[in-house]
């Protein structure tokens, strides 16, 4: 099925663009979802499997908690959020207070823009405007509670665009909140029980215009739109224009958060919940995102490094999430002066190295029949077809100690070949029919592996290459969500309303 | 003519009441200035003469230079504020950076009601919003650019508002910028030549409609209107709802800052310019504005007594402008962190002993036939009627050190007495015939004068005590207006653009 | 006896001038107080009268309650203090953390050094250093607590000392406090019961070497002594030095807080306690010293305008002061910005202006045989001497409205006349003899007289003008104080160590 | 001749112990080098070899250049701290300004004491003042620059001290500048040529005294000695009460900088500059110490990866030095708010845990005669000897892909026995004679390595065991040293003074 749905995009593309070149009668999108939702996922996106979020904003001065301190501190009444005030800051101290510390006197676009394209993603997704409502760049909607006013005095989001566009390959995208915590205009309209608009028109809305027409950010990643309906917030109009009428119609991307009706449901990729772990195979595209350092998105001053992602549980990340066809989006929090911490830079450029030797079995790829090993259940797969053939990668979290390996979801076919993804050769295996096969691994000495952490072997001309995917494919496919049980999963604090 | 008016006024005043109670069918107002002029003025307002003004704002923390500090600063580029900058805060210093430092944390309005009271002032006028846009209340509409957001983290004008009228029998008044320097949405209809109101919609009419319902102010002391006409302000509208629809619609009364149409043109009283001295009797009621510090309304942290007006000079000024027909508005500046400088209150209370004594020639009077004597040219007139009498009192600004004076411009009668306000018993005169009279002075010796600084001689049953104005009086009268050339004029520095 | 001591001293004088230029074998004075007691006062100090005391340091950025805040805040722990920090800084801001907020970029010793000009006064005392122990010099014994290290970035003494020479005709001195409330080493000596003296060595007697080197004040106005001897304080030999080796030993004058043992005892001035009003006349020159606004030496954010001295107060404090012999040391606190708040600055004017016109009752006089009046008890008398002859100055606080005035102490003889300072001409009067002369007061109009406030009346050719000054005189004196009773003194606060 | 020394040594030990308990009169050392230096190095400090060195101070929180920033900025007038302070700070902004900015308010004493143990370390350095003569604890001669006066408001010093105690076995050692760039008594001490001590006597005794009597340091680290002889700084008197008569004589261990003339010739270890790396063998206990970022000790806000020493980088290191006789000393700088960044309590714990699986070939060994291979000139040699046995360890930075790998320094005997440290069983192994011996290497899948990074082959039973130093040995090693030149060397600012 996947091949027909393959094929089926292919000629809508085709078809697509002999309308509108030739034709010159493009397609136009109603703001409704029907609609919307008929367009198809701009290709990159599910190619490039991997972008980095970067949250940066006020939340970076206090660096404690979480990027949701204000909330913590004033709602939520967190006593060590308390007591942090109460110990570090004077009683009238407020919230704004610290913008005019958010000095960002380090930040240095173009090393920024290095380091993300080390990583080997394809895109990032900086916040152009978190819950706290103050913008990155200059809105004329968010008079003095933007980062040109107060605080680094700098069109944050236009230098990092400028920069990821001169020096990288990645494609720019920008998160934005469709809500603010403490706007009264918001508050205002919730207490009407969102009768009125008053916010939306007055902020949301034109700054959504704003941030497309002046940045062009091939991702629209929203946030924040839980409270109401995507009515209120006036969603489907604006992703109309976005695919009918923007800089970026052609090749825009965006998620699924535009109201308290549309997770998992409408947009464009689906990005149901922070660090989403579908539990069964989604049919539709989606992406998880999670942060390096497990409990904040936001920079914290206080991070240890027992909170921080190890690369191999990156990398299992990594793996698990695309083999499910997710896309993966890996959060890093810079500093209120402008950097990237060391221990952040490291994770992605080791995960940039793995992927140097691995990117085959990861770029491109599609979820193959098996998401993992019927047998070896740690082991996690991934295919990528090119013309008829398919190749099927099996990762492999650690290297048997044993010499050999058993796969039992592979069929070996008279002209399969078994490899190590980086290391030259083929490797032997004896077929066990449908029972998969044996794979002999060579006593390679840690000095030649291709790489560490994970590793990939390929499967070539397998008897079972082809991905039938059908519903009760999904069903089966609940092995691999099992095996995730044993996942270290990193521990999202429960009270996170996204 | 003035009696007929006065007479004309109580006939249309009572006439108001009888249809606004009995008939109940209340005259509405149009938003079109030919109807809001039409509206009699409050009568509270001629009647108290004196108001003091309040300049509070973020200026009040560089408190150096004026409270146009941003301005000049960013625009106009002074030298002085440039070097005030560079030798005191970092490049990236920005205005909105002074606000954390607006800590207002010595505010007592209570104090301040009383030293209001103490200065024998009828009315306060008190800063909402200046120019910078920074609002001294919480604002909807002024999101983390307000003094609960942050700085004082108090809404300061609901705290003196509560507390003049719980303290004194003030009326409390408003002040309110239309524009605002830099707010980018004002910036981009200007841009847009006022073709469009982005700015008039989200800031300046939801944030008027919001104090006057929230504070029920009783001036409503409009400013930083000269950009744009009155129609890209929407001001008509504006004033018609304040006269027929707002919680103050009985007794507000604003002044003529609505457009860059209306000054000395339409409103409620005129307030043509800043510290407005007319040049001929002006035909409408108007105010002049004065600020004790000579070079600032906002306080600065660098005033030096020379800056500071004396008392002599103060009640010359209130004399001079009550003699002409004007109310007097006395601005003052509070430091950021809430105090009343002690020079100012001195100056405050110095002005309320006097008018202690002297307040029967201030209050509730109006214009005489002549507004300075003919011969003693540095003397003024001002006159009270009550029912056919009109009192006439001669001020002067020095006591006469050859034991008489005369006066060209009184007429005696036959009951005419002279005496002196304060001071018991009558004076001896003699008629000088239509030449006026010559006042005999006694001599006090000085631990026996009434008062200090300046002497009222109160003229009863004069032949001339009837005000007949007409066109010509109104030439005639240049006479006292050329007497002001010798008036050391406070120096408004030149570059002021109200 | 008066006259007697004055050519005594006067042939001391001559004696010594003799001595030391012709003979030059100065007299070397020993480091012992009978010795040190033994130098006779220069004459500019007791001729001068009128000097201007300012406190200025860290405890002028919180501004709250008094120079004091330190040690109140902490150690009396007033529960005003503690809430005021509770209420505007963090737990952990420490008084330290205020100096980086001492800038003084409005400093202008030029400015300053006009105000002193004009108030009248003969020298000013400027705050080296008080208990907080920051000096206000880039003292090499302050390392990182002084004014070049943290706060101004200049030498606030030594910018002084030079405009006051450059621009005015003052004597220039300075304030030291011995003690630091908490610098460790003197603590560590208190608790050593002070038989250690490792704070004496490091810091006290160093800086005030250091302060006379380099600045060579003509006043060393020692204080922070109370707790310890003048031996643990080396006070002896630090004045010897003074008086013998120094560069200002010839014109240098100090007072008697140096050491638990010595106040009213030892030293140059006495100086007794802040406020210094003493109880019968004190056989040695005395100097009271007392701050405009009378709740604090160091200037409060939140003064208001009942804090501070009238000009009529002020101006009595004067008369009494000098009355009875004493200097007045009259102390303004400036902004930690720099500016002498222009409340101050117009007290210090008003003063100068009075003492323009009655500079001859002050300057140069003694204490004349009654201090008050027999009959008209709140008249206060002056003298002056030059030759034979006296003129005494009989001060009245109001002008009379009865048209004459009575006073029981002075005896007329043939030639007395007597007159208005700054009034031309003689008035009448008619002698009791020794029942003393009622005296005609002419009817002069406000505008002819002299000055405000105070009124001098000069007596010359009396028939008792000689100040007969003995043992008896001083209780007889104690009428003078008894009408003390009745003048609002100023409330120095009880818990005032000093 | 090595076993001979530590033959004598332990004699010596004997010796001491039997007179100090036995006969009860202990040696005293005298004030003089030849004394003092004759001291044995208490052995747990030559066992223990790795420690941690901790910079932190007011240079943490401008956090750019190095923690010689001040001297930079002010002295060097480095451009780009020029500009860090130009274009973040007003002009008046001085370093002591800084101060009230160490918050340290994240420091978590135990946190540090438990990255400090798992490091594998046996002691700690802990910066206590550096050369901006700043007291992490609350020093009696450094009123208001210290860190309970002015910044995070505790004795830093004395709650890690606590901490490491209670929580660790690590001993715990303070760094301590002798000189301040900027005291001026120093200054003038050094304009004085020296000849002047007051800052000797008046700060650096006073606090050295201060800090052993308080803290008990089993090391102290010296510094800042440079500029002035050890006669100047008084340096062997204190060496001799800190080995007679300080609470911590029998442990204590300094390193021999304590005047310009006794770097590499008198004190305890030698620690002859930073980074030491000797060019022949010492014959004499050294350590080198070196920052896991390159660029500075004290921590920098803007590091990046680069900058940071890898793991293997630091394991080289850290061999390297074992290798030829020395301790390494290993750095890290924690942030102004408390907080060691993860990336350096990753290195720390990698470190342990190579330490955990290698430690034998690390802890309580020495230099072996050979120390790197003749042959496979990369491998590094130790030994350690217990009994007659001597272990020789060859440590490999790689791990050879060949299978065997040829060294040429250890002659085999007929029970030699070749291991891999971490790992079962012996491996074969063919002796070459003089000429060394064949290890072959067993095809070890990557998963049962028993570490990483470098691998320690384990060589009991040498012919050649015995480790026979004399002093052509010293040139004969010159080969180690050559091979250094390969090795990427830190690069250690060439303008570092110390």
């Amino acid at each position: 099925m996947k091949q027909v749905l393959d094929k089926m995009k292919l000629v809508l593309l085709l078809l697509c663009l002999v309308l509108h070149s030739a034709v010159s009668t493009p397609t136009r999108y109603e703001p409704n979802w029907e609609s919307l939702d008929a367009r198809p996922l701009p290709e990159w996106y599910d190619d490039g499997k991997i972008g980095i979020f970067i949250h940066w904003g006020v939340f970076s001065v206090p660096a404690y908690g979480s990027e949701w301190f204000w909330f913590q501190w004033l709602d939520e009444k967190r006593w060590y959020l308390q007591d942090f005030m109460k110990d570090n800051y004077a009683p009238s101290f407020t919230y704004q207070d610290f913008a005019p510390m958010f000095h960002a006197e380090f930040y240095d676009p173009d090393h920024w823009a290095d380091v993300l394209q080390a990583s080997g993603a394809s895109h990032v997704v900086f916040v152009a405007k978190h819950h706290e409502g103050y913008t990155n760049w200059p809105s004329k909607f968010s008079f003095s509670w933007n980062s040109e006013d107060v605080g680094p005095k700098k069109d944050l989001v236009g230098l990092l665009a400028d920069a990821v566009r001169a020096k990288t390959n990645l494609k720019f995208g920008l998160y934005h909140s469709m809500f603010e915590w403490y706007h009264p205009l918001f508050l205002q309209d919730q207490a009407n029980g969102f009768k009125t608009q008053d916010f939306v028109q007055a902020k949301t809305m034109p700054e959504l215009y704003e941030l497309v027409n002046k940045y062009k950010p091939e991702i629209v990643w929203s946030d924040g739109e839980w409270l109401a309906t995507d009515q209120y917030w006036n969603s489907t109009e604006f992703i109309a224009w976005l695919y009918n009428d923007s800089p970026v119609k052609d090749t825009v991307v965006v998620n699924d958060r535009w109201g308290n009706n549309t997770r998992c449901a409408h947009g464009g990729f689906w990005n149901c919940k922070d660090h989403y772990v579908p539990s069964t195979l989604v049919p539709h595209k989606w992406e998880s995102c999670l942060t390096i350092d497990r409990k904040s998105w936001g920079y914290r001053a206080d991070t240890v490094l027992e909170d921080v992602y190890t690369i191999e549980e990156l990398i299992d990340e990594v793996i698990f999430t695309i083999s499910l066809g997710g896309n993966i989006l890996i959060n890093i929090g810079p500093t209120s002066r402008g950097e990237i911490p060391p221990v952040f830079e490291e994770r992605l450029r080791q995960l940039g190295k793995w992927l140097k030797v691995n990117g085959e079995a990861i770029y491109k790829t599609h979820v193959w029949s098996n998401q993992s090993d019927i047998v070896a259940k740690d082991v996690r797969y991934t295919a990528r077809t090119e013309g008829n053939a398919t190749t099927v990668y099996a990762i492999l979290p650690d290297w048997p100690a044993t010499g050999n390996i058993t796969l039992g979801s592979p069929i070996a076919s008279a002209s399969t070949n078994v490899s190590l993804v980086g290391y030259p050769g083929n490797f032997q295996y004896t077929s066990l029919g449908s029972g998969g096969i044996t794979v002999t691994l060579p006593p390679i000495p840690v000095s030649r592996m291709p790489c560490e952490w994970s590793y990939v072997l390929r499967l070539e001309g397998l008897q079972n290459q082809k991905t039938e995917l059908d519903e009760s494919a999904y069903s089966k496919n609940l092995q691999a969500l099992e095996m995730r049980k044993d996942f270290p999963m990193p521990k999202v604090p429960s009270f996170r309303v996204v």
